[in-house]
């Protein structure tokens, strides 16, 4: 998987192919409902309609419809790549720059720099299979070997959506990995799936989880360790282990970091399912939003991180989590404090301080 | 104090005598309000109604009596612990196989591996004397020497609810031990006290506290201590030391692992009364439960624990604390890894996710 | 800054003269909005009136006054300094014994030992500028040095409120210390911040933030800092930073020891304002206070922690942080039980058990 050069979807399940049509030019598409991804594949302008424009109306009608329906836009074919999405800055934050699909895992950056993230086995309930923890793995060291202060000139992730298809957002492991694998197999596992844990809140981008749907178990786990957890109104959480006469013992890593100690190990004792409401009251959720509000709201809000993304918000993370492993409040002020200066310091920050007075002056 | 054998309790307070009949036949109990014990102790069936089912039909209209009133059953009659029953698992619940009640404190374990321990000095808001304190702490011992894997042919304890008579959950220390004794006396209460807290989140099984009415100081701290604590509606939570010129400061620790330490230091140094809501919303109590369903609902939870008690809960617990010490995420999962990798191995599970995933594919 | 005398104020804003008269004895005063202070600069008795109680009736009047518009009563003049003041106890708690207010900043203590900090630099949203800061260290450090088993004989600090004039609570930094600066003196600042906001939990009085209005950057910090947070139901939170191409670094230190820290990480990714009703739902605000019950609650809630301060509470505030950098429950008990032995064992403290259990017996 690279995420730095363009790519067509290796992998497709159930595209619906459509057509917008201005006279005799046409622009055709196939939607992918599991990646929630619009694949423009072709457009064409009779020799008669050249230089009217039609070329552009069919995009905009493309796009208007990719919006309204939530979709992200792949621009296989070259003229939306180079000359429509080129000269139109409004719909870089829906338009990607590069895309790839392997089995169960979708990867897409838009040219706003936004990584969109989603579990496309919605069939299997979007299960954490090897494959995919590779996959995800893989993806997330590309991201945390970025520069943060570099522009979008090449393809940059500045922040990381995880979503999902279908009603379950993800219900952990796959336990066909590790029935009749070795003991180091099965190591080898819950090893990678601590990795890729760990790395989302190392890489210096920001991750959000958006939780529509049954979180459960390393599920539950991958959510918890993003950043922030937008829940949809209908998302629930559950570590079930206990159920089965086995414990979600690494999930609830993941939860104990992020709430009361004794909440997450409520859920793992119990196996009961919460509700969103209930995942806001404890800290798992940082925000529950409606249904109707959902998907937008979650875009505004990865957008929003994505244009704000730099040094500044890299370097605040990475203090913020290391600050959290000082034992002592002056340790603390220690690490911040580096980073502190540094930023009132550097020539970004100097400048738009001077722009901030001397506006309040004029 | 031993558990490990059934025992007549050593020690009433205001036992209500009473009985059951069916013809000639009777079947007489005590109930002893304090530790809600119904004590069967003799069932006589005259010669000529042998062999027609007497026997069993008292001791149903007995269960049925201990079940309205939320009693345990403690068979001293032998027909009870070895017939009725011996046949009847229906019972096993709230059947104690083992009954102890030194001054101040019951302990009784079902057949199902619930152990009630229980504060019975209600007149004097059950304080944590050291007497009570020194039993608790055998008890503890005893229930952390427990192999987990066992099965329950010998009386084995599979989860533990602390709970209380009266109106008091308790109200902490008893300062009458401490009224004149040496610096080295007054050491050895504290010392005791800190261990029995300590001891709570250490047992190998989950502990729960079931707090109804006032719960104070002291016995905020044993309530904290426990891995959940379940609140009545009317309960409250105070470390009122403040008042009378003192500071609640061991009881603190407890509050303060618990619930987001600026919280914990404002019932410390307001020494401010909470209800159960506010409890609910600091994170000290995980469930506010209703006056009409408690205390069924305490049993129903307790039960639960019990029932799937077992290796993976007891490495669940151990490995969920012993996560929360160490400082960085990866070292965390360091040691979830190795307790996960573990169970993923164990015959046990394989066998489990063999008739999970053939049951699915069936 | 000294606060172990009498001082008069020695930079004045925006005061408004009055007067209150009986016949021809009057009394002068000057009130300035900033500080909250009534500044009672004379009292006159003409000859042919003393001896009737008119220099009290003026004094009464005065105070009436000032509790009604909730201002703290500087007795500059002399009479009600040494006479008026020193016989009636019940005007302790708003009657300064020492003040001083330096640019932008107010310190003042009462006689019952309530220091007041106020930051009055409304007109520039309240900045924590380097003299305001230098003179907040200044005035901490003293305070740390007091020792909390002292009488009031000598002005003693027994809590310390930290609140501000006008609609903004602070915006934290002043960027002009820093336009210009060099590295060397940007770090000290940073340090000087960072010490005063560590300082407002090491202090042994209990420290208390009385948040109204906004709460911004650096101001959250402050606010955070203090052991207490009680925001008026207009007050509100935001970390800004992100937006202007910064990030919050240290305020986000204080938020995160706080409250539990993806919490604290939301604020400072996402730069959005949250309302009072949030910051307590969080765990930001201990307390969320309605508008008309503001400032008495405050005031009340401020004099019942100076009333109740001494040595415990000193030593529980102490104990409190220092259990929490441990690591495990039992060092964290090992902390806190040395508090209680010496505690328990202390004269004062058997005196109390003995009259307490005396009391119980009659």
């Amino acid at each position: 998987m690279r995420v730095a050069r363009p790519l067509r979807l290796l992998r497709r399940f159930a595209t619906q192919p459509g057509q917008i049509t201005v006279g005799t030019a046409h622009l055709d598409y196939e939607v992918d409902a599991h990646t929630a991804v619009m694949d423009i594949t072709h457009t064409f302008v009779p020799p008669e309609m050249r230089g009217q424009g039609a070329a552009k109306q069919l995009c905009d009608a493309a796009y208007e419809r990719a919006r309204a329906e939530h979709l992200l836009v792949l621009p296989s074919c070259s003229y939306v790549s180079d000359n429509y999405a080129a000269r139109n800055p409004d719909v870089h934050d829906v338009t990607l720059r590069s895309a790839d699909a392997p089995e169960g895992l979708f990867v897409g950056v838009t040219w706003l720099g936004v990584a969109t993230v989603r579990l496309t086995d919605a069939r299997r309930r979007n299960p954490l299979t090897r494959a995919v923890l590779n996959d995800l793995r893989y993806f997330l060291r590309e991201c945390a070997s970025m520069d943060p202060a570099a522009d979008l000139a090449t393809t940059q992730v500045r922040a990381i959506v995880v979503s999902a298809s279908g009603p379950v957002f993800s219900s952990g492991h796959d336990f066909r990995d590790f029935r009749g694998a070795t003991r180091a197999e099965q190591r080898e596992i819950v090893e990678l799936c601590a990795d890729v844990n760990a790395l989302l809140g190392e890489v210096p981008q920001p991750t959000v989880a958006a939780v529509a749907g049954k979180c459960v178990a390393g599920g539950l786990q991958l959510a918890a360790s993003c950043d922030l957890v937008l829940a949809r109104e209908d998302a629930t959480f559950c570590l079930p282990g206990v159920k089965t006469g086995g414990f979600c013992h690494t999930p609830a890593v993941a939860l104990g970091a992020r709430v009361a100690p004794r909440h997450a190990l409520e859920l793992a004792l119990l196996g009961d399912e919460i509700d969103a409401s209930d995942a806001h009251r404890i800290g798992l959720a940082n925000r529950v939003i409606a249904a109707r509000e959902w998907p937008a709201a979650v875009d505004a809000t990865v957008a929003r991180l994505a244009q704000r993304f730099g040094k500044s918000m890299a370097d605040g993370k990475r203090t913020f989590y290391e600050q959290l492993r000082q034992p002592d409040v002056r340790q603390r002020y220690a690490v911040a404090t580096e980073t502190m200066v540094e930023m009132f310091a550097s020539e970004e920050y100097q400048s738009a301080m001077a722009a901030f007075l001397d506006r309040k002056k004029g």
